[in-house]
Formats: structure tokens, sequence, C-alpha cells
């Protein structure tokens, strides 16, 4: 393709976009001025008062995004999801795409960001991937106040009797910060506190950022915050920040955080990005009050989940949607040949040499995929998206297995064309929700065990054959029965690159065990997270961070950002 | 006084206040729309476009208010800095207020805030205590993505042969914790860093808190970032952000938080609240491009220092008027009726009770920081804050000392009554402009010696008899005259309770010596620290934190806040 030679950038194509101001943005969706909260000229939070004025309209039909097991660069599934809104409103459709927001860290540290690329990103982008509204400040600095309060009990004499061996509550920065995984805190003698090992998470793997997304309204975030564990008392007893007697202070440091923000896409599409949890510690999924807002505020709406469908979907599908009451309607499965042919076996450096024998071979990931989706009883449409290295005969192939099993297929082109790359697309979903058989409904009922949750997940979604349970888990599922909390949703720590729990296992891996090495409740957040395999919850910087690149022009522009 | 009795709290009268929206406040200043960044519908940013537009326009007069030594419970200068501002508009002035932005880990901490009091505050009150426009957490992500390129340097390498035992570059969190006063980070092996002592500051005691306050625009907050010194190497030279290679990424971060952000007063004046590094480790003043920008839109600029003139002010006369080229036209001394009575020996349980001959014996506090300002060549006018468990009597004293002396002295009422109740304050204050004869100049020359730059603060400011530097504190002078830091100014770190360096020492003590235990060089500042006595840079919570008693309530109002 001799053309691509010549494309642009990410960053300029968002630099070249004469943006809207958000009030025009806001206007065309009828929210009323008093409820748009400008940030600048181009992002805005929405007054949760919009709900109620909404509350009896009809709710927007939703469109999950999810992909295969990616490969380490990013199989373009925020992409899709932008292109896939914009393509919805040039056929017409009164299209809003709901998405997480990003980190600052792995901004800093390696290149790429979160906001889709080419003619399908959500801008400003350069404000997106930066501070943006705040939001994770807020989160950041509601967590650390939590971290600070408990400490602060235990150096003015510890009436709750809290273990300090015990203390389950980290602190988090926005940062990619290794040094700050393992620490010592509480150093200095008898007035500087009292010492004990402790660590920092990153912001996104809190628990506070898990229920910003998934509380309803302000009381609901309330409710939660109240419920967290953050230790075990000298009886191991759980200690809440309800027992701390600090929900209401850090409810007051989330409330404007919690009003979902509003931005556009390099065609104008509305988009709201709000929440942005990990989906393996987490849930991987959008704030449920902006998923839920844009249901208000468009006829469809399109969101995304984090990693491939055995994880984010998963979660989006038995936690998120279930407890939010939001009924998918269709699921988007992003495939793209690249990672197809990762999972045939070909190795990173050649994946850009036409290898339709491997193509076939990895399609056993996608296959499963779907498997996954149908299971959940939901329509669905594979969206092939399209990268310049890609060969005619490679996607011939993936278009013909598609065929053969009579599977929605359409090749997108969003990064290059925007919406109009995606009107395929567009039309098959809309197709599959009009024709679909939609049976949605969760894969466990809560009430089931907690073994019973975790291998109806194991099984249906990932194809293991069984779980096993260390004996640190099972001694945990006892107590936790004990405690109450073993009818509660099950959020798996997974990694993303594999359906099992080895990362090498490429492809659709069989006759494999999942082993959960442990649990960490999140009371708060209403799931129990199993964790199988190390579970990265603070990442490092390269030797080369990015952010050696990053500067500011004369005139106050980001440079370098991508 | 019975109406006292009756009389609303300080967020009663910020919740009964309509506010203007925030164009119409930029509009009355002839803001262009373009210039104009709203951040909700009271707040906003200002592109620092504007500068250039009104370059050729004369700069407004600058009248600082600052206090005598205050007592722990604070004497109000915010009230009257705000209360001065609304008192200049009501006799036709066009005045506009220059503040700092509070910290939030005193807020959530000890009940009481930076804004003001009564109907003298800034609002929306709630937004600027808590997470304003982001300002704070941009400075703290900027802080510790620096201390993440740091140990990231030495974790792959470390190229640069930097000292991990002389690492002088600290973490921060907006927040009161203790317990990571004195931490030890990179523990857990290899791959998660390399362990050694570290520690957390409060954001406030930043560098880049003190940078961002005086640089003059986006250029030269870059070149001031480029040379904070980090660490030291194993050859003992140090070690700077423009070695690591990271101040584009840093100046990056900050970009946006360098615009000033735009409020009102109860009385909808205009204030920009910019910046606020500490008074003691810093230089205790809103940011320089605040100052200015206000006095490009308005013909007075109210602006305020912290702590008494012995820190606060000798800062912004030595440090910040200095070097951003700033002329004050007048000095504001705020005193109260209870702080002069402390300093004449009453206790604190004892300071509602009327007592002449205490206030008397107090009034020394007051005459050296007049002193102190007549040695900086300033037109000054004593304003007396008025209490509600003031007496005539004590006034009266009060008013006749400064009159027996040729002070120009007012009562300000502007906590009761608004700017009614500073409008003697502002004709004073005028006259003085008018009649006062000016020849304004830093105390010190800064090509003296560092010993000599800082004798004279003590001798000039202070009244101490005699500077002694330690054993240490002389190592540095040598080692700071061979780095070529020997041309800085002094940013003195003292106690803000006595003219001495012993918090104990009230009124006015003599015949004492400073003790100068140590240097903190910040280069990118531009000033050598110089700590006297032990100097908090992290505090701690009270056993009952604020935080206790804050809320939301069902609309999502903040409650207990103040």
């Amino acid at each position: 393709m001799a053309t691509m030679t010549k494309m642009k950038t990410d960053i300029e194509i968002a630099q070249e976009t004469k943006l809207k101001r958000i009030q025009e943005i806001a206007k065309e969706l009828d929210i009323l001025e008093e409820e748009l909260e400008p940030y600048g000229h181009y992002k805005a939070k929405i007054s949760l008062d919009l709900m109620k004025r909404l509350e009896a309209k009809p709710d927007g039909k939703v469109i999950l995004v999810t992909s295969i097991n990616p490969t380490p660069a990013g199989e373009g599934k925020s992409t899709v999801t932008v292109g896939l809104g914009q393509a919805l409103r040039k056929i017409g459709k009164k299209a809003i795409i709901a998405m997480r927001e990003p980190s600052l860290g792995p901004t800093m540290g390696i290149k790429g960001g979160a906001t889709g690329g080419g003619y399908s990103q959500v801008l400003p982008m350069e404000d997106i991937n930066l501070h943006f509204t705040g939001d994770l400040h807020a989160i950041t600095t509601a967590n650390n106040a939590l971290a600070a309060f408990i400490d602060n009990h235990i150096h003015h004499g510890n009436e709750l009797r809290i273990d300090t061996r015990r203390i389950v509550w980290k602190r988090v920065v926005d940062l990619n910060d290794r040094a700050l995984r393992h620490v010592v805190v509480g150093l200095g003698g008898p007035v500087q506190g009292v010492p004990r090992e402790d660590g920092f998470d990153i912001t996104v793997a809190s628990e506070i950022m898990a229920i910003f997304c998934l509380a309803t309204d302000l009381q609901d975030l309330k409710r939660r915050l109240a419920k967290i564990v953050v230790a075990y008392n000298v009886d191991k007893q759980p200690v809440t920040v309800a027992d701390l007697g600090v929900e209401g202070a850090l409810t007051l440091l989330l409330k404007d955080a919690l009003k979902p923000n509003l931005v556009q896409t390099v065609e104008h599409a509305p988009a709201l990005i709000h929440g942005g949890p990990f989906a393996n510690i987490a849930h991987g999924c959008n704030s449920v009050i902006a998923t839920k807002m844009a249901q208000k505020l468009g006829d469809y709406v399109v969101t995304e989940a984090g990693f491939g469908a055995d994880l984010g979907a998963e979660k989006f599908l038995n936690i998120k949607a279930r407890f939010a009451g939001i009924k998918p309607e269709a699921v988007v499965i992003v495939a793209t040949i690249r990672a197809l042919k990762m999972h045939g076996g070909v190795p990173k450096q050649e994946l850009h040499i036409e290898n339709v024998e491997a193509l076939r071979a990895g399609l056993d990931n996608l296959r499963k995929h779907i498997e996954t989706i149908q299971a959940f009883g939901l329509p669905f449409v594979v969206a092939i998206n399209r990268f310049i290295t890609d060969t005619e005969n490679e996607i011939n192939a993936l278009k013909a297995f598609c065929e053969e099993h009579g599977y929605p297929v359409a090749l997108t082109e969003v990064w290059e064309k925007g919406g109009e790359g995606g009107i395929e697309l567009a039309e098959k979903v809309l197709e599959a929700i009009e024709n679909g058989n939609n049976t949605y409904a969760p894969l466990y009922d809560v009430n089931e065990s907690i073994p019973d949750k975790i291998r109806k997940i194991a099984q249906i979604v990932y194809g293991a054959k069984d779980v096993e349970f260390s004996e640190k888990a099972k001694k945990q599922i006892e107590q936790f029965t004990v405690f109450g909390w073993d009818k509660l949703s099950i959020c798996m720590a997974k990694t993303q690159y594999s359906l099992s729990d080895d990362p090498t296992k490429l492809g659709r891996p069989t006759d494999f065990t999942i082993t959960v090495r442990e649990f960490k409740p999140s009371i708060g957040a209403g799931f129990l997270v199993a964790l199988t395999g190390d579970v990265m919850t603070m990442p490092g910087l390269p030797k080369k961070p990015a952010a050696l690149h990053m500067d500011v022009d004369e005139n106050g522009n980001a440079i370098g950002l991508f």
C-alpha cells in the first residue's frame, strides 16, 4: 500500500482536527446548559441531575466491544469502539461512545495511549492522556487519605485494635514506580508513627477505582466506600472504612469526579470517558454512571471492556451489567490478522510477513471467544481491524472461516477512514441486534459457592479442565464464608495474553488447570478477586521512558506525547 | 455584642451567596472569551496569551498584606486581603485580589480553611479547599514522576552514578500523613528496584511548588525545572533534572496548572488564586504569573504572603518582588488584639478577657514588623482586624499607640461587614501610596556572601544579635561556593511564632542568636533554604481529624467542610 507511507500520526491527526466547542456537542445531545460543567473549551462534566430529568426516557441499546486475546501491542479495541460509534452516526443513528479514562503512569512509560487512533480517536487526546478533568487525582487522593487515616488511628492509640501486620489497604500513585512496590513506612521513632511493611499500587488498581465505576449514584458510592475492608484486627476480624468513620470524607473527595466527562471524537461524535479500573485486579469497564447516562443521551451506546473477552467482557457481563441492570444488545469481537498469526505460532518479529497457515491455526482463539459470547446468550459480530501489513489472502482466509461457521463478520478500516471505514460493521451490528436471539444471562448465580462460581468461569470462558485452589485460597474461602462474603461475584485476575493462567500458552489451550493462588476481597466493589499467577498492580518504567521525548513547544502545545 | 450570637458561619455565608457566572466576572475584567477556560460555572483558568495581548498596558499597583507573628489560630490575613480588595472596589477602584491556593492536607486535618472568612471570603470555598482546578495534583504528579525517573534510572544501570545515599529529591502527597515522613523504598529483591532510605513531604513543600510560583512563563518554568538538584553522584557532584533529561516531561505535566485561576469573592470581586508554597521551606507567596496577570487586569492588586512579616513579607520583598520585577506600593500589617495580648504574655485560654496592660506589652512585636517594612523603604498601614472578643479599651489603646508614633492605622471589620468594613483601611492605603516616600529595595545584594546575606535578614528583620552556623552548614557554604550557588537569594526556614528561632519567645525578643543548622539548596527556585530549628515538611493528623465530620448531603453538597 503505497499511500500508507504518507500516513499521518495519531497526534498529527488530533492536532489538525478543528474541534467543536463542548457546549455545541452537549446541545446536540439536549443536555441543559446548567447540567454542563465545562472544563476548558473541549471537555465538560455532566451533572448527575440529568439522570433525574431523563428518568422516564427509554434506555439506549448497549453494544459491547471486546477482542480476542491481545498481543502486547494491543489490537485497536478502543479505535474500533470510537470508529463504530462514528459509523453508526454516519448511517443516521443517535450513537454515543462510553470509554475508560487512561492512567498517566503508562503514558509516561511506554509510547501509546488509550484514546483510539487515526481518524477514530477521542479528543483532545493530550488532555485526556494527561490530567483530563482530575478524576484519577481525586481517586488517588481519596485512596491515600484513607491510608493516612488508618496510620493516624494506630498512632493515636489504635482503639480498633488493628493488627499492623494485617493492614490490606495500600497507598497509590498514578505513575509507574517500581521502587514503591514494597516499602516500610512509619520509621523515625515514636512521633513519626508505627513502622510497618506497606506498598503502593497504581491508582487504577485501587478498590476505590472499582467502586467508583460500579456505584450507581453518590449515596451508593458512600455505602460502598463504607464497606471497604482496610485491615484485620488482633482477633482477625475485618476493620472497615465505616469503623474509621471516614466514608463521608472520602465521598466528599469524590463527589465531583463522579460526574461523567463529555468529549468528542475526530468526527465530533460525543463520547463519555469516565473511570478506568484494571481488567485483572478489577473489572475493567468505564463507570456504570457513564454507561447509564449514555443510554439516556443516545439510542445506541458503544462501550468497551479491557483486554480480551475472557477478562473484560466476562466481567462486563457477569459483574457490571448484572448489578447495574444493563442489558447488552450485541457484542463486537475485534480480531486482527497480526494477533491471530501470533496465536498460530508466529513470533513477533515476523508478524508483518504473510502467513495464511499460521492465521488459520490461530483462529481457534477467536472461536473460543465467540463461544463465550454465545454462552452468555448474546448476538455478536467479528470485526477485522485492518492493519497496513495485512494481505488480501489473509483477510480472505479470516472472512472465509467466519462465513463457513455462519459468524457475522465485517472488515473495518476505522483507523484510516474514520466512521466511513466502519459502516459495514455498524450495519452488521444493527442486523445482529434486530435478528439475534438475545437470551443474555450471567454465567453463574452469586448464591453458588465460591469454587463453583470460579469453576463456571474457568470452564465456560477459558475452556479449562478444572480449577485448583492453593491451601491459602482454601483457607480464605472458609473464612469468607464465615464473614458472609461468599455470595459476592468473582473478579478473576489472570494474564490477558492467554485463555489459561500461563501467558505463553497462546491459541486455544486445552486440558489445562487454573490455579487460584489467593483471594483479595473487594467488599466495597462487591466482588472477590481471585488471583491466578502473578498480577502486576504497580508497573515499572522502561530504561528509556517515553517521558524523555515529551516537551512543550513555545505556544504551550504538547510535544512527543504520542 | 448581642448581635454576634446570631452570627452565621463561614460556610453558611458561602452557601447563601448567589455567585455570578465566571464568564461575567471575566467580562468585567475585559478578559476575552477565548482567553477564559471555565472549570465548571464559577472557576476558570486564564490563558497566558492574555499577558502578550496586554504587554503594553501599565501595571497595577501592588499592595502586600502581611501580619505580626501569628498565634496558632491565625490572625485573619486572608480575610483582610479579601476585605481590602472588596473595600477598594466599594470606593470605585479597579482592584483585584491575588492569593495562594490551599493544601488539602490541613483541610482534612484541622478545621479551618485558607479562603478568608465571613463576608470576606473567596468562593466557591468548597471547591477551592478541595481539588480546585487540580494545580496541586499536577504538582504532586510532576514531583512524583521525577522521583520515579530517578529510581528507574538507578534500577536500569545508574549511568549517572547517583549515590543512592545522597538522593535529596523526596516524594510528596497533598495530605497530612506522618507515617510517610521516613520510609524505606525499593524493597522486595532485584526486580523491584534498589532499596534506600526516603521520605515524603506535603506537596506545598515541594521545590516544584516554589518553582511554579516563581516562574515567569512556561519556558522559564522549564529552565528552572532543569536546574533542580535531585541527588549527588559518587564523586559528590550534583545531579540535576537536566542530567535525567525529563524537564520537558515535567513541564508538560504542569502546562495547564500554570494558568492562573479566576474566582470571585462574596461581593463578586475578582480574585486570582494560584500556587501555594510553604512560607518556611519556601517563599510563601502566590505565583508570580498570577500577580503579574492581576497587575494587567486591575489598577490595584491586593496580595498576601504567608505567616508574619518576618517570613512571608521578607521573602516577598527579598525574593519574589526582586526577581519578578514587581515594585510593591504599600504594605498592610495585620494585627489583632488577641495576638498582641499573647505576645504580651497572656495564655491562650485567657485571650477573651480584656487586658490592656498585656496588649501594651505585646505592641513591641508590631513595632518590630513596622521597622522591618520601613527598612524595606515601603509605606504601610496597620490594620486592626477586629474579633468579637475585642473591647473598646483595647482597641483604643492600640490606636493610641499607633497615633503616638505616627503609624497610619485603621480598624477593619471585613469579616462581619465585607468591603464596607474595610473602607477606612482602603482609604489609608491609598493615602499611603500617594503620600508615602517609597524607596523600596531588597535588604541584601545577592552577590554578598551567604553568611552576610543571612546576617542582614537576621539582624534587620528579626532583630537578632548574630547568626551562628553549625559545622554542617559551614561545610555546605564552602561546597555551595564551589558549585557556584553562593550568589543565590536566601529563603529562611524559621518558626512563624517568634521573631527568633525559638517558638516560645514571643513579643520582641532581644539579645538572641539565630542558628543555621543546615541548608537545602533549591537551585531551580533560585534560593538556598537556611534551616533553623526543626521545620515540619510533612504534618500529621490530630486524633480526631476534621474529616470525621465531612460528608455529602443528598443533593451532593459538601457538609462539615468548615
